[in-house]
């Protein structure tokens, strides 16, 4: 009827006409406005908040009128009694639309909100969880028409929320101490990751206030981060990380690999390491957010193939040797439970899709956050850590690979390398001249030769220092084209000190330590930036190009180095410094991503399916690109000449969204 | 094209037309002729064996040639020389339809076959378990078309045999060496329940020959019984039954229940020891059937609603008051490991719906073996055990209750009460006159006054004895219509002593040992069968009815009493001696059912939807039928005179389908 009063939500500025009377949160249903509730307009949850405006809409060529909605009701005023609620809002599942109105839908509550981020290019995330909280009220139980309480739960979910459910038998277990607690009304806990019926996860008598958890984790083969969403906001409220105790089975993956296949029992010790590792982070976490392990009730873990399988229980040999068969490629859900890890008993673990053999869900989540398939112009995505995952491409062709870097560009096997943390050099500048160097620590503000800077506080090289250490050291002329410290005017330097039959440059002399690039130092960077170029390189040929448009270093790595260095040291492709950006840790980003937006699992797998694999090991151009990439800068094609980057002036690559979480960690 | 050869297939007579070449499997597959496989027609299972006919078939008007299938093949003469092939018999994967032929399709040959059960009423079981054995051969991996090795075997029994399969974290730990240990051909055992994906349950290497398992599982409040079938064949090949043990904490139901309640940790102490048997039972019947714990792939299990809560590890304490709700009345499936049952670790465990909540999944198991609801005549099921479950209808309507008879029907609280063994005394003749009698136990052919009778061999009595005992007493007059022992004449035998202020009535008196039937047994079986007529009497009023057409008596029990002595007691109501039937134990029938032919379960879980659920605990006429029902023979509407049953001729009861498994036990 056109007598029927319009509403106008805000910002969506969807509309239409319900009959007077109607809910504004029945209205917003109707209208396809995303308006949430867990309650399900029993005026309990108050997620349903909305402020209608009044007076004149010029934009919308209505006046609202002060009682175009209905007078404030008795459940608002108790829940406002009780919890609070702001000057001008309603619940929208209490005030009802009288005449023509218009609403505005705060961002607080939209079921599905975007979750902005601060780089700009990066993509939003759409709140969508698999688990949500669902309050309803059960029918009690009558004898002459007999059914199980689960029964009369599973309708009352379809009936008021039209979800279909099952249960475990924990929940059967529980379930009629929980109902009968909560006087036949309970907040119940849905895990629905796709298509079929949602699992009962939980089940809490009368209705849950507080918030459930997601974590969402990224196993690295040196570090793993955990870091502990509010399932309702979508906000990362603890984040930790800890060194992966697998290390002392093997620095790399390949002697990980081996460890297993060598050592009876080896590849279930390692297991049991990584899952008690994160089982501490997840306490932690839960800790700092002031939740309990079990109120953790879903997992999206991203890693690569070795620890995917490690972490799973799946013995690697396989991926130890041609042609690296991965045990299972697809996403895979399992439970919580089976692992070990100390969280809810009805929680589920989602590991994203492997790539490939070599090419792991790190990839994927990586995949997931910087969107190669979604870009316009020709990327190149590196994630650096103990392997480098790269990805090239646009939104018509995406291809991957993974090159064997070594724990290098992470301080690791470094002379006076160390993890970044307090203490760790991270900024080297040489002058050129003098041969001198003057350097920045990680917790010191100043540099090393301003004032108040702290010299005992120095305890070694970190992987973004070691970059810009030997960048530096090249311009200087320290070392050659070659990698050889000892240049004539730079042994002259009283930096310079003979180690052995080989030079170290000294960066730092303290009381108690000395931190020095060592010849050894140099090569294994030349060895990781090769390997690097290499597999970029072999992207670079399969696509037929000889240039990017734009570079996006991911890893926490990735945050913290300059690419001004990057380029010196030929560890990225030629383009301008503005156009190589960093993604901070794009990993555990996608697997926020995956933990946060259900669809984006979908997504993810379809566009796995879709890149093209190239596999680096059996390559023999891989070789030939890696001999060539030994050299600073090297000479591969596409890939930038000394003399230009030399002359580039100095960028501040600024701090990336991984730098906090590390510095926490 | 009509030149095509014509096939016939018998017995199912179905034909058609297949191109020259086609293969016999392949136009059995077409013509929708049901022929076995396993190995998908690569001439490894010899489950497609078929035995082409020659000569003039007058019947289908055709004349087969000799050469009308190919010629003999490698594949059959290594087969036959290999595991033999009988006479005429061809392995339908390798002949190829070359001219018309009638093809005889053996009944081992079926993919589906169907059960003959011994007697005549019964429905015939369909063959199609939920678990299937399937031989499939897997891509090997390819690097540069990276896949897991589960994405490949899923894509092998997508191609192969059309199924859409889902494994587990268990599977995907040992896919990688069962493929490699197969050389990439494995035997998949599939989990397909109903609709939707398949769950890969185990893999082996190459082709597996050993049968899988299945156990049907009866849990009573007494006695638990597992029977073991191979799932290919749907032969029972061993079966076990153990008292259940929950019986130290209370004989009835209500007085577990009232444990649970009373004793912290008592439901799980009572779960931990049901469990524990079963384990047991699975173990020995294993062992029997020259298997291992490990082939049982699947179990079904019926039992009372107390029972399936203790079982489950439900506190069973809401069964113990009105409204009597269940936790879960549809049926359930968990995993056989978290139950510790020993059995397969990717076992399932299917639990029958339940009826109400005193009507259980036993008594849907009943309805199953019974099929009231496919019954053209007014069918009264009685499963007589600690609890009578009840069913009354036919193919328009089903009623069912159940009626606390505690186990005194099943010797239980007998003075000389015992199981159902070897000993007991199980039928019982009096001679009116001299009040003498006469009984037979269980192991001896012969009566107590027979030459060749091992009076030292007698024990006690069991519940058909006792059945049989206070009826007879009853028709020669040692008790009265009361119930009460001490009529004058036979006080006045040599078989009635004094007990105190009451009589007893001495069947046996041995050298170290004096069966007796005393004044409380009589009182007992009073209340017993006064329980059963009271739920068996509220059904027929609530149906509107004073007769039944037929009495089916469940139960191993139902197996061995008379029918005569259970009219003259009352027990059932009025109807032809030869009207009354004995299921054996139709409860375990049903789970054997539900166990072979997967479709029954959808069948069962709609017939209980559909059954009229009468509460007997708070009925009142419940209470008024009960007193009524305690005379001998009592003046229930619908049930005998004694005059009418004293004349009846005996009848012989014959041998039930349960005795022999009961014998067993």
């Amino acid at each position: 009827m056109t007598d029927d009063p319009l509403v106008i939500f805000t910002p969506s500025g969807r509309r239409g006409r319900v009959p007077a009377g109607t809910a504004v949160l029945e209205a917003a249903r109707r209208l396809g406005v995303d308006l949430d509730s867990v309650c399900g307009g029993r005026g309990i949850c108050s997620r349903c908040q909305v402020s209608p405006g009044i007076g004149r809409f010029d934009k919308h060529g209505i006046t609202v009128a002060q009682d175009a909605l209905s007078p404030w009701n008795a459940v608002e005023a108790r829940y406002r009694e009780k919890r609070g609620l702001a000057a001008g809002r309603r619940l929208g599942c209490q005030a009802r639309v009288m005449a023509d109105v218009v609403v505005d839908v705060p961002a607080e509550s939209l079921r599905h909100p975007q979750i902005v981020r601060k780089r700009v290019e990066a993509r939003e995330i759409r709140l969508d969880p698999a688990v949500t909280l669902r309050y309803v009220e059960v029918e009690r139980p009558d004898m002459h028409a007999p059914s199980g309480d689960l029964e009369r739960l599973k309708a009352a979910l379809r009936d008021q929320w039209g979800v279909e459910a099952v249960a475990d038998l924990r929940i059967m277990q529980r379930l009629q101490s929980v109902l009968r607690a909560g006087d036949w009304a309970v907040t119940v806990a849905l895990h629905a990751p796709g298509e079929g019926a949602a699992r009962i996860v939980e089940v809490w008598p009368g209705f849950r206030a507080a918030p459930v958890w997601g974590a969402a984790v990224d196993i690295g083969s040196t570090t793993i981060a955990c870091h502990l969403a509010n399932l309702a906001t979508g906000e990362i409220e603890a984040s930790a990380g800890a060194m992966n105790p697998q290390i002392r089975f093997g620095e790399d993956l390949m002697s990980r690999v081996s460890w297993a296949m060598m050592n009876p029992g080896g590849a279930a010790e390692m297991t049991t390491a990584v899952r008690d590792a994160l089982a501490g982070l997840l306490a932690s976490t839960a800790a700092e957010a002031g939740a309990a392990p079990e109120d953790v009730l879903e997992l999206v873990v991203v890693c690569n193939p070795v620890m995917h399988h490690l972490f799973l229980g799946i013995d690697p040999a396989e991926l130890g040797w041609a042609p690296f068969a991965l045990a299972s490629s697809d996403a895979v859900e399992v439970a919580a439970e089976a692992l070990g890890l100390g969280v809810h008993p009805g929680a589920r673990v989602h590991l994203l899709p492997c790539i490939a053999g070599h090419v792991g869900a790190d990839a994927a989540a990586v995949a997931l956050s910087e969107a190669p398939h979604r870009s316009e112009d020709l990327v190149l995505v590196v994630d650096v850590g103990t392997n480098a995952e790269i990805l090239l491409g646009d939104r018509r062709r995406v291809l991957a690979c993974s090159s064997p870097t070594g724990p290098a560009f992470e301080g690791a096997q470094i002379s006076s390398g160390q993890r970044a943390a307090a203490g760790a050099i991270e900024r080297v500048r040489i002058d050129p001249a003098t041969k001198a160097c003057r350097f920045r620590v990680i917790g010191q503000e100043v540099w090393s030769d301003e004032p108040g800077f702290d010299a005992s506080a120095v305890t070694g090289i970190c992987g973004s220092g070691i970059i810009e250490a030997v960048a530096e050291m090249r311009l200087a002329g320290v070392v050659d084209a070659d990698g050889v410290i000892g240049s004539a005017d730079a042994v002259g330097s009283a930096r310079c000190v003979a180690d052995g039959r080989v030079w170290a440059y000294v960066l730092h002399e303290g009381e108690d330590r000395v931190v020095s690039v060592t010849q050894g130092d140099v090569r294994a960077i030349q060895l990781a930036k090769a390997a690097l170029t290499a597999g970029a390189r072999l992207l670079m040929d399969r696509m037929g190009v000889e240039r990017v448009d734009r570079v996006v270093l991911a890893g926490a790595f990735g945050a913290h180095i300059s690419p001004l260095h990057a380029l010196i040291l030929g560890m990225i492709p030629d383009c301008s410094v503005e156009k190589v950006t960093s993604a901070g840790n794009a990993a555990g980003t996608g697997a926020r991503i995956a933990l946060l937006d259900r669809g984006a699992r979908a997504e993810i797998a379809e566009v796995v399916r879709r890149i093209e694999k190239v596999e680096t090991a059996v390559e023999p151009r891989f070789q030939e690109h890696f001999v060539e990439a030994m050299a600073i800068p090297h000479k591969t094609r596409g890939y930038p000449e000394l003399s230009r980057v030399a002359a580039l002036p100095e960028v501040n690559f600024g701090e990336g969204e991984g730098r906090r979480r590390r510095r926490r960690a």
